[in-house]
């Protein structure tokens, strides 16, 4: 897929952006830890779709480089901090940042990106009058992360929960902090109100596609290719659109432990496999993408413009 | 004192705008978890200043309002983090927020304050550039206080450290948010940049002095005063300005465990005051309360400006 090398090339750019604007300085580990899982990889689909959001609209990219620089830090800053609450252990193939430096560490490494993030923002060479929209529509965004992550750890323990329930929860968990890279990119790039909004709403939708799929990929891809643990939602009780349709079609799903064995796991996916559940919510977050597509129409046509669509596709599609 | 007075009245003000800019929303605990500590009380300290500077350059209150709230904000984030990091569970007389609602939840709670904080200060009504300042020299802060608390940990694990390094440590752990406070008033208010940047040099200056007397009232004031442990550095291995000059003169001191009696505090604490350590360390904090007053002398005369002084005294003479 053409776009994968789009996303690669501009990470690329964000990487070398990270190096400069978040440098080791003292006290060195606590960089170390706020860089280590950001070293360690990831795709960085937000930046880059924050960047392409930007030239979609005529936008420079080195100018909007902070912006997506700034967005990936809230992002990695958020998977530290849920590593945390999860007790994960894996993460991009590495021991979580919690695991390798110690619970006060992780705390305040994600602290750490979450503060340089906001620094950076407020740095960019733009009209204040964008920079203070930007930004409060970042620290917005935040908050609802708060929420949706909230809402997840609450659902677990909750014996069913709805499908309105998982939209309105992935929606602030996940999809916020695709609709605001997409809106900042726009704004940054010279978009019209419209415009911006038009992104906004489509990466709304599109976002949780993204996530529905990143449930199904909790379930089929082996570990060592999606480098954490492979069904750990199922261990941690998630309420997934998947289990939430099995609950709705079978009195008697398995039940798996922190500790389940590679046999248990198989029977519990090939019981939501047999369920249809897979496919329900494979379908569903097809379904959205769609929706979330025809929203970009009111961009004008380019070769971006088809980036984003593809980029969209690609959500839904990933293999990790 | 006639300040005390000052600051509970701005205080009042603060709380009212707390209700309205942070109210109990859905996912409904988490915003009480949130919400939680700021209500168990505090001095308002840090938002009074804001706004008592804002006034001393002939700035309107009810416009430095909200920049105040997400000070307190900033400041009860960091507590909230603090708390689970020292393994505190006694704040403002109450038990600490991760004692009472959990370790993800109380994460979740600081991280919902520190957004909030960012997106209350995007939206106040000022000149996009002048919020887009206020906004990095905050997130900037933010940044600093977590390298401080980073180095207040790692100092406890070690056998000495120097007095720079200590003053260092504090600078970033506390004063910064003082002389963060004092800045956004003057700058919110109409302050010149020059007295904009003496405002936050003399709180530099004060913002240590009140460390150091907050690290003297954890040894001398009762429990049932202070609203957490009495000796708690001590047990935590805190290497305050009052351990350090006890560890240049003496080899033997008392190393307390975090179940120590009130007798081995009481010991631990009469053998600091017999090596002259709490005298030498309030005489410091006396002496660097001069220095940041006398960086004041550029405001002009008037109600506000004594106020400051009279603050700055306050700091280090308070008995809770």
């Amino acid at each position: 897929m053409q776009v994968l090398e789009e996303i690669k090339k501009r990470g690329k750019m964000v990487d070398e952006a990270i190096e400069k604007l978040l440098p080791i300085i003292q006290p060195e580990e606590l960089y170390k830890a706020s860089r280590y899982l950001l070293d360690a990889g990831g795709k960085r689909i937000r930046p880059a779709m924050l960047i392409i959001a930007a030239e979609s609209v005529g936008g420079d990219i080195q100018k909007v480089l902070p912006a997506a620089v700034a967005i990936e830090l809230i992002h990695n800053f958020t998977l530290i901090h849920d590593d945390i609450m999860d007790q994960d252990e894996l993460r991009r193939g590495h021991p979580t940042v919690h695991l390798k430096w110690g619970l006060p560490a992780a705390i305040l490494a994600g602290n750490t990106l979450y503060s340089k993030a906001f620094e950076i923002i407020a740095q960019i060479d733009a009209p204040p009058k964008i920079i203070s929209r930007c930004i409060c529509i970042l620290s917005k965004t935040c908050a609802d992360i708060c929420e949706g992550q909230w809402m997840d750890m609450e659902f677990e323990k909750r014996g069913s929960v709805s499908e309105n329930e998982y939209m309105d929860m992935v929606q602030k968990k996940t999809s916020v902090l695709f609709a605001t890279s997409a809106m900042i990119g726009g704004l940054l790039g010279g978009a019209t109100n419209k415009i911006a909004k038009s992104l906004w709403e489509a990466e709304i939708k599109i976002g949780v596609g993204f996530q529905i799929r990143d449930d199904v990929l909790d379930l089929i891809i082996p570990e060592v290719k999606i480098g954490k643990r492979r069904g750990n939602d199922l261990m941690e009780k998630k309420k997934t659109l998947i289990i939430i349709h099995a609950l709705k079609n079978s009195n008697k799903l398995y039940s798996l432990s922190r500790k389940a064995s590679r046999e248990e796991i198989d029977a519990a996916v090939q019981q939501l496999r047999d369920l249809g559940s897979i496919d329900y919510a494979m379908d569903k977050a097809v379904e959205l993408v769609e929706q979330g597509k025809s929203k970009l129409d009111v961009l004008p046509d380019s070769r971006p413009k088809e980036l984003l669509m593809e980029l969209a596709d690609y959500m839904v599609t990933r293999t990790y």
